[in-house]
């Protein structure tokens, strides 16, 4: 790990130094793990308090937030402190190592670029073609045809299955799976009957996908995730869908076939999606909700079903109140009877 | 890709031109895709406006579809559809090429019949039998004694651990991974303690299991996958489970220990299944319900926890006219009252 | 598979023969499909009726069930019986081969114990260590840095990224994967910037994660799976969550970066937690809820969103009354109307 003087992590970061103090910071670390050597942030006055007995040598602060210890002053800090993260990375050329390596299987209509590399026992088919820059750790398999732009990132395990496309600077975490059969069959006298899925995938430019999602090629056509899109681990994507541009889709989330989903929607983990549903632009979907109808475009939902944010809110409080609720009618109709009783009407 | 002329589609489809026009097909495409060359279909006449400013170069058509375009007559336009897509499909020689590849580890002991492929970097272990013409992808690992009937596929990065038997014409996606310790322990005063799975998993002939679905291995017996079925991406099938015929399982759904699954049963994506549960044949299940009981045979249901399909939606209407009535019930005890007020009645 | 008299079973498992029957035991299987060799139990009384017809060669049965086979009587009928399981699982020798196999690629920098077995394929990375009687199956793949402790067990197609560490006796069965990047990005002008993981994953002693698992590595930090944990199949753990002692955590359970889960706590399956959430010792939560605030210490909860189990099944109890409550109410309202009438008030 690099070590910095905190007058050069201010100026790295854009930020600057609140007083002549410049301890070395030799590590980064959250507010509540940080001992001596490490540089810690305090994102927003909110949680300014986190800073009392805190023992970190030096602190990255907003501009309304006061503390003794040692500190940088950034407008945003906890963007100062992601710059800095990038220096305390891993280095590419240790998780990444350059050069094709001897175990590697890469077959000889392949088309790589000069500076690729590929790690132990990955397998690139015929017809792969693969852009400058771009590396794949262990065990990436590449089936026929497979086309990657530049500078992506392929860890441990990627398999993308025959035709499927990426753009560039693409970041495929350990055990993405792209290009499988959708799934797709017909009821048939002798059972259920396989659509066979002749599309592809397509990830286009600056993507992100988690460890172990799932992408699955379209029955024909293409099932596109849109430039810039961030897709978190175990996610599955059907046959089909479109995802827009820089979306984000936390963890188990699952999109079912031929659902498209608009530019800028986030969603939480484990949602779930029905096929064929249509997600308008800067939809924010709560977690667990499920997605049974089309939702209109800048708007926010939750629930299962899923409806309006700010209604799924109320029917959750009525609901709390429902138990009392029966009582309370109870009340009313013994009363009611009472009262017929009294004036003698007969229901 | 195959050039057809549409004649010989139609005849591969077991359908008929509908006037002399017979355009060369070049591919296949969803309706809204379809360009010069390709072929596309209508699947009923709800979806025959899609035909308007449609680019295709023919489409297929049920008995009641008119178009201007040249096309092909079919009683079921998709079924006739996806025959056809069985020829855009990419060769099997060039996604599981044949033979053994020269880095495949196959243990001595294995029985391996002649025309089997095994792909790069796979493993077959001790005791395995391996059945005519079945194929398996790069990266494969095959446990001792396992057994694989005829004409199955495998690809990328399966796992069968030791004993598992797979039937005939099954196809396993990539990551697919068959046999893992069931999750089972028993409390102990220093922790828990751990239940040995000694069954297996058996899959029977037929069944479609997608990309990183896990099915744990039995404490005792076996877990068994029925003839037919079709399980779609990252499912979970927990240990002793049995799931019968020609069932569709969709993706993130999990079935827990011991829970019986009958013939023909569908379920949504993301529904849960609790342990030792028993769903009747020809049940459906929507998507991300929780099944906590038995389900009785040839019903449909839904919901958290999963009630009849029919008391589910009435439910969820219920729901949403909650918060409105409990103004309803405050308005009427405000009634209520000045009513008591007015007869001098002392609640 | 080794073949024990019942008498010697009794010996094992600490149970005594009820008679002088003392047939020879061949194989274990749940009551069901017992037959001739076999040795099967039953857990309490509840389950007692299954032994009529039962066709096992004997029984494991607790202080109170009587039954005419030959049987060992043990306090705790199932427990025995796991101990009995232990001898008819796989040999370790079979699963895992002793030794380094001739195509594992091992970093010379990496050190590693004499007695350490490193199946097929697998590939060690630089500064890796392993302790003694460690066994990593095919294909497991640890990137640099990584430390592993005594006695692990890693099935196939494990990966652990850079840095990450494993006390002892720890199983990571097939799949497991653990240390890559937590999903963190900071929007920016031109999309979502993602922030540096930097952080890395620690499992205690004693821990076992199911198949296709996948636990993020810190942003800064440990991501924590504490002594005795138990984690199921495709499960999700975020980036710098921690988990506490001796927890149970179900099948396709996603918990979200940064909360924190006490000692001892059980989780149903697909079970969502929020960001930033703490749930004390010893909680319970069902199957499918989402816990979307700090749950107390030695609580059982339940549903979407979850509150105690008790409230949530009184809630899910008046849900279903709810439909007839409306047509209580609107009787009321129509009552109420009338009753105005008739004394001329004017609402």
């Amino acid at each position: 790990m690099p070590s910095l003087r905190l007058s050069e992590v201010a100026e790295l970061v854009g930020g600057e130094l609140v007083d002549d103090r410049d301890p070395l910071i030799r590590n980064v670390a959250g507010i509540d793990d940080a001992g001596p050597g490490d540089l810690t942030f305090v994102a927003s006055r909110r949680f300014a308090a986190g800073l009392d007995g805190c023992r970190a040598e030096a602190v990255i602060v907003g501009p309304e937030t006061k503390t003794p210890l040692p500190a940088i002053r950034a407008e945003h800090p906890y963007a100062a402190f992601a710059i800095l993260l990038e220096r305390f990375a891993a280095e590419d050329d240790r998780v990444f190592p350059p050069g094709i390596h001897r175990t590697a299987v890469v077959d000889e209509t392949a088309v790589v670029a000069d500076d690729v590399a590929i790690g132990p026992y990955s397998v690139v088919g015929p017809g792969v073609r693969i852009g400058a820059g771009t590396r794949l750790g262990a065990h990436v398999v590449l089936g026929p045809d497979v086309t990657l732009g530049c500078e992506n990132r392929l860890y441990t395990r990627c398999t993308l299955r025959e035709g499927c496309v990426l753009g560039d600077r693409v970041t495929l975490h350990v055990g993405v799976t792209l290009g499988t059969d959708g799934f797709g069959y017909l009821p048939s006298p002798t059972g259920l009957r396989k659509i066979p899925q002749v599309g592809i995938v397509v990830v286009e430019d600056d993507v992100e996908i988690g460890a172990c999602a799932c992408v699955d090629r379209a029955t024909t056509g293409r099932t596109v995730i849109g430039a810039g899109t961030k897709i978190d681990n175990l996610v599955q994507v059907g046959h089909n869908v479109t995802i827009g541009s820089h979306c984000a889709i936390s963890a188990q989330t699952g999109i079912s076939g031929s659902a498209q989903v608009g530019d800028r929607v986030t969603m939480g983990g484990q949602v779930g999606v029905s096929h064929q549903v249509t997600i308008g632009a800067d939809v924010q979907i709560g977690g667990q909700s499920g997605v049974t109808r089309d939702l209109k475009e800048k708007t926010d939902y939750f629930g299962y079903p899923a409806v309006q944010a700010r209604e799924s809110f109320r029917m959750a409080g009525a609901l709390r109140r429902l138990p009392e609720l029966l009582r309370r009618v109870a009340r009313l109709e013994a009363r009611d009877d009472k009262s017929n009783e009294i004036s003698g009407e007969t229901p």
